[in-house]
């Protein structure tokens, strides 16, 4: 176990924080917010805590599989630690707990809050919310190996613990550079939102917070109301970024190398934007009479089912009021989540995409045995160590998922709430449904139940090997050495 | 695909039937009911058209994995659209979808009733819903196995498509004398519970439905309290009946064989048994403050641990009453189920024990990647074999789940219902939570959720590749010839 090579990287991903910190440093100085002084001060802290953590340089900078799945989960538990700080010490969260949810939330991108009212924060405690999405989103490691040089086969692994989905595929071979095209694409697609934003009428401060939560899939907003006191056109704009944000940037990445072509074949995307076609549609026929026209019908359908599978978590309307067969769509899209390789969510739709295949393989062939021929995606054969490591990863999703909702029932909420409060945190989405809800916030439950649900949220954002090995490496302490 | 083979199968197990349908014509009899005319009528019908559907016994008698399954599925299927036949003509259950519903949730030992009132049925009416336990838990077609000479590896198949978990394991080799003991040994524990029962004050006629309900791990009771109304000494004998049913007839198999030492290993019932243990513990911890003593929390959680995972699916108190954690549990334990070989339904515990081990051995692997080792099972490695049809199995039973979820939300009842409605049906335990709980019943669903819930009813108790092998043969007529 390389421990210093782990605790360099943690270092500089500490102080990575600290020059983040200065966004909404920034923020509280063009409004004039007292907050500035606990920004710059964390920043300060981080700065020189990053700095004494890392140390010299190692000689030794090669990591391996584990000691990279132990680097990110640390990274991201320090981040989060660090993020918080601002949150407390502003005196808006009195409780630890309460700003450490807030700030996991949304480095996670889940957008689920503790608070009842966000229109009563000063505007840098929201722009370190909205930012925190945005960070989180694309991950902070990935930033981290698109500025700093690192040996090849370490920051491999690196980014394979933290980006979501099955396989880094193809952009695997030259990580600084695949890093840093991902981030650019990243940065420009966040400021094309904000520029539509704006025209289409939004506040500047608000479009660039929809727009780091949009670009995150995270779903913290300015208003109360989440989306709702939006115009239409501004909702549409919304509802088009979230679904852009949730595509493979594998996509993007193909368009940006002039693979147009090839980037249209993208089965993930296909069968995305049919999951999306579909349950638009059939919400919309449900909700019809709940709505004054077929566009608005359309456009509230569109934007939520955008919402619920990208796990970003805004909402146009309390879609809590809706039919339970629409509520039902809505909860199996939780699950769904966005693309891999995306900054959004869920089990991912490439998973779902195998896994049904799998099933139809494996139906045939008791129907044939002489056929043998292995589950094809994206035009390839899916190889066993996929496949495996698919399977462990959904049983390892269930079993978080059901530990959790029993711990979360302790606090004797009902089922839907409990049930769909751990959806929404391990498949980092916000909301859930009934007492946790688009309307509600997540002060009900118990300091146990929130980091039950902070466990959870770390989990899914980092598909849950990370923050399990890390686990099984702190009970068998033996292996540290 | 031998048709005629698979014809002459589904006509025997047809005029099995009519024999079975002689104990509640039996009943009629005793109790002088006019249903006698009913219940000999569907026996003459059942015999005649098997007779029929049978033709001569074909000379190729051999089958294989595929022909195997289509043949269990169909068998079940004629087998509950004639055992739906009494019930329909008895007049006591006007819709025959109503009527179909409750015998396959009595083949399938599921349990749930469409009827608000059942004891204004005639006893020869409950015998046969309490009696279509008995014959689904062990399987028809095992006991068509037992007393039909058959080819050795033909048969196999048959019970391997019919018997529950993910491998018959040792049981295999000599199928007919096997099929032969496990009906002697299922045979001489229901007697054995009836005596018991009527010795603790239960009465006959009771006595004898009670058991075979609990010998099928059926649940469908004569009185409408379920067990609530019985005293405490029956409730014990049902408890401690509806454990031992649910463990696997491995264990008894190998009791029966004088390999007592070997039986007391059995790694899947002792985690079975530990489940139920602690299941209990945290049941009665929780819902203390409810009950009257000691004594009768722990009794009443037992009895409902043991229910509920057994899916049985009696009910001694009304649990949808319970706080929500002890709620949760009893959900956790409707998807663990009872062993494999046993005649519970759920997952079964072997596969839920094999995936967790998977689970660590993956974490453990990432870990020491040098550490090289198979998952170990029952003392044995498993193989990779079983590891891809038990997450096959998890899938396919995660998507039928999911689907039949949604159609039923279309009946606007609330999502807790419609969770552990369909829950309680692909797992066959019988009541579910809130509108689907177990002092209601499943007659506020619209006839397209009850087929729905048949359909699910039936997938569970075969284990669902049977059900879907048949459908996927349906969609291509073309390889029927």
């Amino acid at each position: 176990m390389n421990l210093r090579m782990i605790r360099y990287i943690v270092g500089s991903v500490i102080q990575i924080e600290a020059a983040f910190l200065l966004l909404p440093a920034l923020t509280a100085l063009i409004y004039q917010e007292s907050c500035i002084w606990v920004f710059l001060g964390v920043a300060l802290f981080c700065l020189l805590g990053g700095h004494l953590l890392k140390g010299k340089r190692p000689e030794n900078t090669a990591i391996f599989s584990s000691e990279g799945y132990i680097s990110v989960a640390l990274c991201w538990i320090m981040l989060s630690i660090c993020g918080a700080l601002p949150f407390y010490f502003s005196g808006y969260f009195p409780n630890p707990v309460d700003a450490l949810f807030e700030i996991v939330s949304g480095f996670t991108t889940t957008g689920a809050t503790i608070l009842s009212d966000v229109e009563i924060l000063p505007r840098s405690i929201l722009m370190w919310r909205s930012f925190s999405h945005w960070i989180g989103g694309m991950g902070v490691l990935v930033f981290m190996l698109a500025i700093l040089p690192m040996a090849g086969a370490s920051s491999m692994y690196l980014m394979r613990a933290e980006s979501p989905g099955p396989s880094v595929g193809k952009l695997v071979p030259k990580v600084r550079s695949t890093a840093k095209i991902l981030y650019i694409i990243y940065f420009f697609m966040t400021v094309a939102e904000m520029v539509f934003l704006v025209f289409a009428g939004c506040p500047l401060f608000d479009s660039v917070n929809l727009s780091f939560a949009t670009a995150g899939t995270g779903g913290f907003g300015v208003l109360n109301s989440s989306a709702g006191d939006y115009n239409a056109a501004i909702q549409v704009i919304l509802t088009v970024f979230m679904i852009l944000f949730g595509v493979n940037f594998n996509v993007y990445f193909l368009i940006y190398s002039g693979n147009t072509r090839e980037a249209l074949q993208c089965e993930e995307a296909r069968t995305y934007f049919g999951i999306i076609g579909i349950s638009t549609l059939l919400i919309a026929v449900n909700t019809f009479p709940m709505f004054a026209n077929f566009g608005e019908t359309i456009l509230h359908a569109a934007f939520q089912v955008a919402s619920i599978i990208t796990t970003t978590g805004f909402s146009s309307t309390d879609f809590d009021l809706w039919p339970e067969f629409s509520r039902t769509i809505l909860v199996i899209l939780m699950f769904i989540g966005a693309c891999a390789g995306s900054t959004g969510g869920g089990i991912k739709v490439s998973r779902i995409a195998i896994m049904v295949k799998t099933v139809a393989k494996e139906l045939s062939f008791i129907i044939h045995p002489r056929n043998v021929r292995k589950t094809r995606f994206e035009g390839k054969p899916v190889e066993h160590e996929v496949l495996r490591s698919i399977n462990v990863f959904l049983v390892s999703y269930l079993i978080i998922f059901v530990l959790s909702t029993l711990i979360v029932s302790l606090d004797n909420l009902d089922g839907i709430t409990n049930f769909t409060a751990v959806a929404s945190a391990v498949n980092n989405i916000g909301p859930g449904l009934a007492k946790a809800g688009s309307t509600q916030n997540f002060s009900i439950f118990s300091n146990l139940s929130k980091m039950v649900l902070i466990f959870d949220m770390l989990a899914g954002r980092l598909e849950i090997f990370p923050i399990l090995i890390l686990g099984s490496l702190c009970v068998k302490k033996r292996h540290w050495n």
